[in-house]
């Protein structure tokens, strides 16, 4: 669950470093590396998934162009989608905030408006936080959620042969990044996690991922956390976005998830469409091929984004 | 929860108002405004405590006093404090790193074996994070603990008559911080969290919280938890402090509780000295006095006592 925003600079290593530094305990059903830790509470039917994301000034999000209700809604809906990949159901979450000195009470207001909303509507409690004072506007929310004991979807499942899935269309918030307007713009700042296709996939899937970072650089991730590599066509693409952002944008807040052939997988859950994008294959672990050719991680890179609009 | 910065900036509205807009769910039994929210998992004989703290470069350490192991060490022991506040085990924390410009691998790495050292004595994993970039280093830190199920020691607990103790001596950290050499700087850099004693007094207590913004404000706020007033003897004071430290200055993460008086309390506990300072009386809820005199709840203003080092 270290997100891998300095694995993109090269410092992947501290990933592996800190993975290793951590250990495991009784209860701890799993670590750093997934989109949510996993922790086993004695006795009961459930298993507690817990996953943690900042939202920065400047790299998530930009005072100028971003509402205060955006920030709030999309600082939840980051945290809801890691619970949705894993198949769970959110429960609470505790709001951190470093309030920059333009901070207000009116744009704070704002904030936690956003963020209520979405919690309104997917049934999670604000439980609670922290606040303090920095130089620029930083918030980590943790979110925690429930599956039944041992269900949890994780990345490392796939086998060879599986049927790769991606839900909904992709591209959509790089191409509202780019352009500041439009459908793409509401998908870039109120994505919408995908927690009932989540739960739908609890005993159907073998392995599920939410794409944050771009389907070039998750896809290869899911690859390497199952040893395998994969063969896609192009995945489906947001109605005015290109076949590079669908490919390498991020943010989509889109569910990746492999199943055996034999699972029947619907057209739709919930009205998000499920489409086959390819097979899942033995051969180097993390080779990712598009219509036979390499397909590089270039996956999406906050920062450069930002700096170039 | 939610901590009390702000509220010493006349802010405090905004911790009623995301209380009242927080609302609470099935399983949360205890939200914002103690030292941990408390969830209890379905069929589980425990209930699971959880704290989160933020430590942020130039109001909760300076790069050029503090090294990256002792920021490491400080932000998991304020975490492990208000586990032991509420007479929890710690079990496992997330920690999520916002870089400065500045941070680089060797700061990093220190930063981690401080956090770590102190995560192997007291069984507590590190079980995931997040890392981004920002302009100062923000640390954000959410610890998970354990405790017998409806045995977590609370804030409102105090009944009047009650003993009001404290652990240790306070005023030590002011002290270092002011002094920035010494026993008491070494108590302001590797605060030692209560953890032994916070189990010893599940059963024993009434009220428990931990001493991390001074004495005056913080047992103003068990007073109006427990909507009690207190009177209060000077507490002891740490070796070279003044009682002013000790009654105002924040960091100490001794615990401050309340038992009946028929409890007979030990001097000490695992080495730490505990001391009667008074008793909770009716009264104006949150009136502290000092040898019958009017103690006003100064407290800490982190911001205020770096600025004037």
């Amino acid at each position: 669950m270290v997100k891998h925003e300095l694995a993109k600079s090269g410092e992947i290593q501290w990933v592996d470093r800190i993975r290793r530094l951590a250990g495991n305990a009784p209860g701890m059903e799993l670590g750093i590396g997934d989109d949510c830790a996993i922790f086993r509470p004695r006795g009961s039917p459930e298993d507690l998934l817990f996953t943690t994301d900042l939202l920065i000034e400047g790299t998530h999000f930009r005072r100028e162009t971003h509402s205060a209700e955006d920030a709030g809604w999309k600082t939840l809906a980051r945290g809801l989608s890691d619970i949705a990949a894993m198949g769970g159901a959110p429960r609470f979450c505790l709001v951190s905030l470093a309030l920059a000195p333009w901070t207000d009470t009116r744009w704070l207001d704002g904030f936690y408006r956003g963020l209520l909303r979405l919690a309104r509507r997917t049934r999670t409690v604000l439980a609670g936080g922290d606040i303090g004072r920095g130089r620029v506007f930083t918030c980590d929310i943790v979110v925690c959620g429930t599956v039944p004991r041992g269900q949890a979807l994780r990345r490392g499942g796939a086998r060879a042969g599986d049927a790769i899935y991606v839900s909904g269309a992709l591209g959509g918030s790089a191409l509202g990044l780019a352009r500041g307007t439009g459908k793409g713009w509401k998908r870039h700042v109120r994505p919408e996690p995908r927690l009932a296709l989540g739960r739908f996939l609890r005993r159907r899937a073998t392995a599920a991922m939410d794409l944050s970072d771009g389907l070039s650089l998750d896809l290869r991730r899911l690859c390497l956390a199952s040893r395998l590599s994969a063969r896609i066509e192009p995945p489906p693409v947001f109605p005015g976005a290109t076949l590079a952002q669908a490919l390498h944008g991020g943010e989509d807040y889109e569910l990746l998830f492999t199943a055996p052939p034999r699972v029947r997988m619907p057209r739709a859950c919930e009205g998000v469409p499920l489409t086959r994008i390819g097979t899942m294959s033995r051969g180097r672990p993390g080779a990712v091929t598009l219509n036979d050719e390499s397909l590089p991680p270039l996956g999406y890179d906050h920062l450069k984004l930002i700096a170039n609009r």
